[in-house]
């Protein structure tokens, strides 16, 4: 090997090494190059095919790392999850981990996947209409693709988002004639399961057209059209008045510059009197998804530091009531997903392709990975107006195993 | 009547109107003219002594009206919590609320009563170091000065500040062998009940003299001066390490300019691996409390808005795991003082003097007015550091009806 190209090897390297931070990762360059070696017994090995390859993780390891992976030109050793989880615990430590290189195509993301009303159609078409069979091999009977709510660690998936519909209608203590806009409604479940079990009318908003069509049809087959209105239409286009605004996993979808556009979207629908609860994907300070997430599975994504998301609720003075971080239960979601989706990896490579089983299984073990880290959190927050005037007096009726009845639920007026 | 004179009275009573903006309240201008007579049944009565203290109130309604109330000028038909209860729902129609004057001496107030080491102990001293004999006369028997924790409404406030201190220990799930700091720990009840009950060593700090005084003599009583010491010093000289952060009820005497200073002060007491709780007055929007209440009765408190404290968490990355507002509660909390404080009001009068009496009263209703409209809410926030790996798996075991067994309460293992 040439002292030229030797000396390019070490740069890159030394890039590398420090890009990892310390992680306990081996890295090899085939045909057999060990350029990291850490001091304990790794985590896991990872594959480089060739030089290039290399070159590219050093000027944007994000995006290389995630195409190179989705590829084949990466490969792994050992447990892909417990790779990304070191790298998370390590980035930390990392000081060049985000590259001119990468801080620029950040913004210019930014500006590409802005969500305007045209741009929204765009992101949220490029993720949610991939076709429901595609997501019918992987998610829970009701499709359900939101963090799930697990009373223990060993509640069944379908259970568990069961448990989470119950748990967020409980929080707003539904009461049946009740009106609710839910504002991205995803395949319909718990607009579906509001009406049914609490005897609420929704309004439920979403511009997914595959999903629209799903859940209307569900809607036509349980007889609960004259109760469940499902629009094709941005959550910016909600109209009239109701009693709840419900929004579950919809927020990553807002940037946060619009925070207080979407305050006045709930205070146009729910006053000062009505209550509602936001379901939100969050983390502890600011920072941004992974370009490559950004890039190649959720276009225009955004989580929030719980700090920013009040942005939403201070200028109309609406008070918040509880929140409940449940980052544990979303790795635990993704863990269901993830198995799921493996053992339908013949299908789905048979529908997208290999390259796209490889994607989709880094980003949700990525996904895993920032969860039990805690890079990724996962934020119930339940609001209400400034005159909304029942409160309730503790939140012990949440806990209770017996299924509440609505009907006799105790309301503590804060005025009484 | 002479017409210049009448002129000036017109012009007083339009200030005074606009200045309750349309509340359901009469004003009577001793020796019978009426000011302002609502539209519907009015609340309450006030009855203003004489000219010059309809001036005062339009120069300064928050630190006219208290003041003119303690000493009598002021006369009150009605129950007092019902017309600040009204005064407080109106307050946002009145645009002349904060006059050039209010503003101003609100600044000059700021700059006073800084929360600098020494500012900080003045103002403590003033507020704690009343008395213990006279804070006996109105709190429960553990003298608890916080925000109680009622089960149900009917529940005694011994029992309901008992469930609090249980409540804020099962939140952090406490156990046997660990070790606390407590920055503000008032007469030492939490301190003690954390160490008897759940087994673990409590370094707990304090300025007011007297409070730590009494503390000391309750741990020497119990015989718990082994497990929990009594620190007269101020929280920033919190020192040596801990499994957990808590604080009830003192960072309303943290100005908002000193958060991020509070956050390293927790970050060295439990780095990134412990947790803890913090208890507090706080507010949906930022506001300051009444001037009248700086003035004469809390001075340099500040309750802030949730979105504000959160700038505590968010710069060393701890992670919020659940917040509640238990405003109802601290509503509750304090009619139960004021009904105690209205049966020793013989005992108070001859301590303090009637001036007292009247302005502790005045002090106790608007607490109650306040959080019942909302514009008070009260938070406890619990949170963990980046890598505090023991976190629990739902909230049920706050809601359980037996007391938790701490040698046995199972902890899920975020990385497991």
């Amino acid at each position: 090997m040439p002292i030229f190209s030797r000396l390019i090897d070490t740069w890159l390297q030394e890039k590398i090494l420090k890009a990892i931070g310390g992680a306990p990762i081996r890295i090899v360059l085939e045909p057999g190059d060990s350029i990291a070696v850490p001091d304990v017994a790794p985590v896991a090995t990872v594959i480089i095919r060739d030089r290039r390859t290399l070159a590219e993780l050093c000027i944007d390891p994000e995006v290389g790392f995630g195409d190179a992976y989705a590829d084949g030109r990466i490969q792994m050793e050992g447990d892909l999850v417990k790779f990304l989880e070191a790298v998370y615990e390590s980035w930390p430590n990392a000081p060049a981990a985000r590259s001119w290189y990468a801080r620029l195509t950040s913004k210019g993301m930014d500006l590409w996947q802005a969500n305007t009303l045209s741009g929204s159609r765009r992101n949220i078409h490029r993720h949610y209409d991939l076709g429901n069979n595609f997501y019918k091999l992987w998610l829970d009977a009701q499709m359900l693709y939101t963090c799930a709510y697990f009373p223990t660690p060993g509640t069944t998936l379908e259970e568990a988002q069961t448990a989470k519909m119950d748990h967020v209608c409980r929080k707003l203590r539904l009461q049946r004639g009740e009106t609710v806009v839910e504002a991205g409604c995803g395949w319909g479940a718990l607009s579906l399961h509001m009406a049914r079990e609490y005897g609420v009318s929704v309004k439920a908003y979403n511009i997914s057209r595959e999903q629209i069509l799903f859940a209307r049809e569900r809607a036509r087959e349980e007889g609960l059209t004259g109760q469940v209105e499902f629009i094709e239409d941005d959550y910016r286009n909600i109209s009239g008045k109701f009693d709840v605004f419900m929004s579950v996993g919809m927020l990553e979808h807002v940037r946060a510059d619009r925070y207080p556009e979407f305050g006045e979207i709930i205070h146009r629908s729910i006053g000062d009197t009505g209550r509602g609860l936001l379901h939100f994907i969050g983390r502890s300070q600011e920072a941004s998804f992974s370009r490559w997430i950004r890039k190649r599975i959720f276009p225009g994504a955004n989580a929030p530091a719980l700090r920013r998301a009040l942005e939403i609720f201070e200028p109309r003075n609406y008070a918040v009531l509880d929140i409940e971080n449940l980052r544990l239960h979303y790795a635990k979601t993704l863990e269901h997903w993830l198995d799921r989706f493996e053992t339908s990896q013949p299908q789905v490579a048979a529908m997208c392709g290999s390259e796209f089983v490889r994607a989709w299984r880094l980003y949700l073990a990525g996904s895993i990975a920032g969860f039990r880290t805690g890079s990724l959190q996962l934020f119930q927050v339940v609001f209400a107006g400034s005159k909304c005037h029942p409160l309730w007096w503790t939140r012990a009726p949440l806990y209770d195993d017996a299924k509440p009845d609505i009907e006799k639920m105790q309301w503590t007026h804060a005025m009484s």
